[in-house]
């Protein structure tokens, strides 16, 4: 049974920007609930509408708050539409987002214990709008589970396998070529070029075949996987694990956004070329 | 009579950019000297100098906090000259913010209660600068009101009649053509046009109406005014009441800016013609 | 012998950028271990790698934080590296950064009170990655020492001439012309041209001479130093004293970075003519 949320860290992932009082609003309500509550912004700039980046983006952060915190994910183009919303608990801890496969990486996990959807309306304010559940859904609810409601509260249970998952690009293994192929699904600030070939998928090579392997993103090919940025020159291309544990293309001191990237990054083939066996 | 300040939420609204050291030094003399307190960013990327779009943004936001709460508007182009800082107290909350009429979507609503004029200036850093009054007179200001100071404290009453008061775009309703026109007003960060017709202005007619009335914006036409954003198709124009209650121009999953303008957002007409009675 | 963090405020001074959820994990891990904190974002958008600008922000702001306050300022492109993470104590204040110079402004005041080398590895979060010594080192770090942890406790004492100090843009008196001559150092939000002539640079002049004095940035002059930015009409070029107490050259309710700048900004000569004595 989950327990109820018992720290006071909220986080949260949203497409809202910074350029409006959109999320001040969120944070006026939650604060003025559950003034206790320490608010912590994870991104607000995800690409508008884009559920895959926000659902990376939690995959990357949550493991590093802890027990009871509660992270609401507000990218949701079908919002005031008959889309649902979720609560997830997973990792003793807990996720609160429309149920449109933005939390397909939790979800993926298989560690999810519980999984609840949220109708209790008089949780909510009134009028409920058509454009801005943030307000009056999300924060609201938010306020509620950090002042110590218990997820049942919320709305009836459901089957684990009844939230929406979405389909992650997918990383392929050619043993003919003994080669891993996979995509960039992200450019950070730095302009490093994040991929979907985790640090798993590296796993059965040992370092001096990672030192020795191929790494090749569009026409360009970088010679071996590092350990950090400043191991090549400054401006020199470089491939490694990043933080969030997948492979990533560098430029040290300089942008590889810049550098490699023309056209749109999804269709860039990132590779992993092992050489022969 | 104003309370005193009983809560411990400030919110902040300023042109200062994230850019600069400018919010955080705002922060941390408040924060220095309040510790209890919780700041809340409302915006910090209003247009420089932007006045009218920093009064709508407070104007939106402030009906989500609790009583007690002060929010420190500063978009501030006559910093250093002779304009005066107010603080009003309305709504059982507190804006304080220099007399440019920043705050004239609160001093309209008609339920300000009291103003000051803030000349105390033991309260202020000295020296004081010419360029940052959000570091030498908000700031410190902010701190003491949350620390309990009453605002009379703060300098001499003024009549709610002296405040600077800004003209605001105004909205027409043409009888013989059946049909309102006013002005867009703001962009937001999803590209969504807000106008200045409000939900109010579309009252006498029902939802009938309102479904089979014509939105103009340009040279673009949109039918009937929508509850919610994914109403129509991915990538078609919408017409519906925002968050802020103000008439607004979306694209489904999509920016109505980079569709429809390409001039000055301001000398955009947009009118709604509900056809013949 | 400096005390320990006595208060609950910690700064972040990164290059980490808005749109990812590096500072967000980087606050987890603080308020996960320490919740009283208050985390103050001075600026995560120092350009990326920028070592001269983010020493410019922290000497800008650390005086206005109370004693204790600790300072985290993470501009790292060695991340990963043989270079060394340090603790400063100045002001009774503390500073957490890699040894890469972004304390030089600190360092130079000559009001340091102790430095240690961060080597404790217990306390850093495992296995340490090689590109995010943010969350895996810097955090945790910060976490403890808010938490009450000695400096002691972090690493071998070093001696106060052992940190490293980058060299800063020099400023130049001409006795023969009698004039100043500096760089630009930083544009910032509102296109504000920052140099590094210091007010102090100035002090031998008295008012008169100042409001006569000639400043000429690239191909263009003012003249007189006003105090503030309204002094002049709209539009017009204005020099004055900025809040970080440098010589500054703006547009009244406009950008200088837009009017006056075509190349890159470091390259544009600024000086300051007094004329015949």
């Amino acid at each position: 049974m989950p327990g109820e949320i018992d720290n006071n860290i909220i986080t949260l992932t949203t497409d809202f920007g910074l350029h409006d009082e959109y999320v001040g609003i969120v944070k006026g309500i939650i604060l003025s609930r559950r003034p206790e509550v320490s608010i912590v912004d994870l991104c607000h700039t995800i690409n508008p509408y884009n559920i895959l980046q926000a659902a990376y983006c939690i995959e990357a952060a949550f493991p590093f708050f802890s027990a009871g915190t509660l992270h609401v994910v507000i990218v949701d183009p079908g919002v005031g539409s008959a889309r649902k919303i979720i609560l997830l608990c997973a990792h003793r801890q807990f996720f609160l987002a429309p149920d449109n496969g933005v939390l397909t990486c939790i979800l993926k996990k298989g560690v999810c214990e519980k999984a609840f959807e949220v109708t209790n309306s008089e949780l909510f304010l009134h009028p409920i709008s058509g454009t801005f559940h943030g307000r009056d859904i999300f924060a609201p609810v938010a306020a509620a589970l950090a002042s110590g409601l218990a997820p049942e509260k919320l709305g009836k249970e459901i089957p684990l396998s009844e939230p929406t998952v979405i389909s992650l690009p997918a990383v392929f293994f050619d043993s003919h070529s003994n080669s891993l192929s996979g995509n960039i699904i992200h450019s950070d600030h730095f302009g490093n070029l994040i991929t979907n070939i985790h640090r798993d998928d590296l796993k059965p090579h040992n370092d001096e075949q990672l030192q020795r392997a191929s790494v090749s993103i569009g026409s360009a090919t970088v010679c071996g996987i590092s350990k950090y940025y400043a191991a090549k020159s400054s401006g020199e291309i470089i491939a490694l694990i990043g933080s969030r544990g997948y492979l990533e293309i560098a430029v040290n001191q300089g942008s590889a956004l810049k550098r490699l990237v023309t056209t749109n990054l999804e269709q860039i083939p990132v590779s992993v070329d092992f050489g022969q066996k």
